[in-house]
């Protein structure tokens, strides 16, 4: 968390959040009024969140890694103008480390050049749309960042991506697996794009599909951004 | 900057890195070994850093961003290979919060839906390669980050990656510039494709540059995820 994150919530006079995230930082919320609720009730919290504002309350709404990636802030930008209330409230985002970039250092140096990041879910999304960002990333042989990879219900579209990832990146390509990224219990694994599913891969999964110059490097992944050594 | 990047800060005995970033952490290197040196020093920096380490001290090697995104994670992970070291030191990769989502987070919410970085610096990469990568960026309809669009020796790229963009994006489509991100001296503006080269580029801007779907709402840029609302 960067300081000016936790400056923010020691200041918020209310915090809402996923109840997941709200759990992890249980211990920074003594004496606020705390808001949480389940997966898919995204709508709701940040609905409760502005409102809390507009009533002149300091509100923080949490997101994990960053929330302006396939995070909250959009969505809050979009309700406060369905309320005609975008210029009313003193709203700050605050950036934060995307699962991108904190997998990548788990796995190595596998975003030394130029990458795509990709969401697999297509709850909010066509597939069609999906399919045709898998192919343009790697025709532009861009390293490959997957969100939202599989969850219990959408268990095919990990196939689907690496068969169509198949079409135009070796077999051999390596790929990065972090699961649970930046938690206790995180775990990662190098393998490659052949045999990439037969990994565990669920909602808390990051997956990176590196370029054609993607490379091993003892326990590491690199992909070299050409500096002469 | 997180609370393991600053822990990590005071526990190291030598601190390495390009001068303006040392110059930005100063206050927190008394009584600390400081090597820092200019741009284009970056594999003499590494191997300052890797060398020290080796002799057995505590050392930290600035990035500034996060170091695994065109940063010196994968430059010290090659050299590392090269003098075959890979697995003789204990190496940590703290990731960080890099200019794309910083950028975003001062502009509002454009990277809500699948994005692509790309670095539009020829000088380790041939411009072909970051010309099809503009153009399939653009073919699959991502939000576009650009880092490094433009110094003093280099100033027709961004002419040019304009110029190839606006063959797929509409002249319209919403552009955030953000210059000295996450500096004392910040400047951010939004504006479109059309107009873009009119406000003043250098290698300290970030350029994120909207899909169909980004809109304006109010201030702000807002790529929509797709909830209803």
């Amino acid at each position: 968390m960067s300081g000016r994150a936790l400056e923010a919530l020691e200041q918020a006079e209310v915090v809402v959040g996923y109840k997941a995230y709200i759990e992890l930082i249980f211990g920074l919320l003594l004496e606020k009024e705390v808001m949480s609720s389940g997966m898919t009730k995204e709508v709701e919290r940040c609905s409760l969140a502005i409102n809390r504002a507009l009533e002149g309350k300091k509100v923080a709404l949490v997101s994990s890694g960053d929330p302006g990636v396939y995070g909250m802030a959009g969505l809050v930008l979009e309700l406060l103008e369905q309320k005609g209330a975008v210029e009313s409230l003193d709203l700050e985002i605050i950036p934060g480390i995307t699962a991108a970039t904190f997998a990548a250092a788990c796995l190595g140096a596998p975003l030394m050049h130029d990458f795509v990041v990709i969401s697999l879910s297509d709850l909010l999304t066509p597939w069609e749309i999906i399919e045709k960002r898998l192919e343009h990333a790697c025709r532009g042989d861009f390293v490959v960042v997957l969100y939202n990879p599989s969850s219990r219900k959408r268990t095919e579209q990990i196939h689907k991506a690496r068969e169509i990832m198949l079409e135009y990146k070796k077999p051999a390509t390596p790929v990065g697996i972090v699961r649970n990224v930046a938690r206790k219990d995180e775990v990662s694994v190098i393998t490659d794009l052949e045999r990439m599913v037969n990994y565990s891969i669920d909602m808390f999964t990051t997956i990176i599909i590196g370029n054609s110059q993607t490379r091993r490097v003892g326990r590491f992944l690199v992909t070299p951004r050409g500096y002469r050594l």
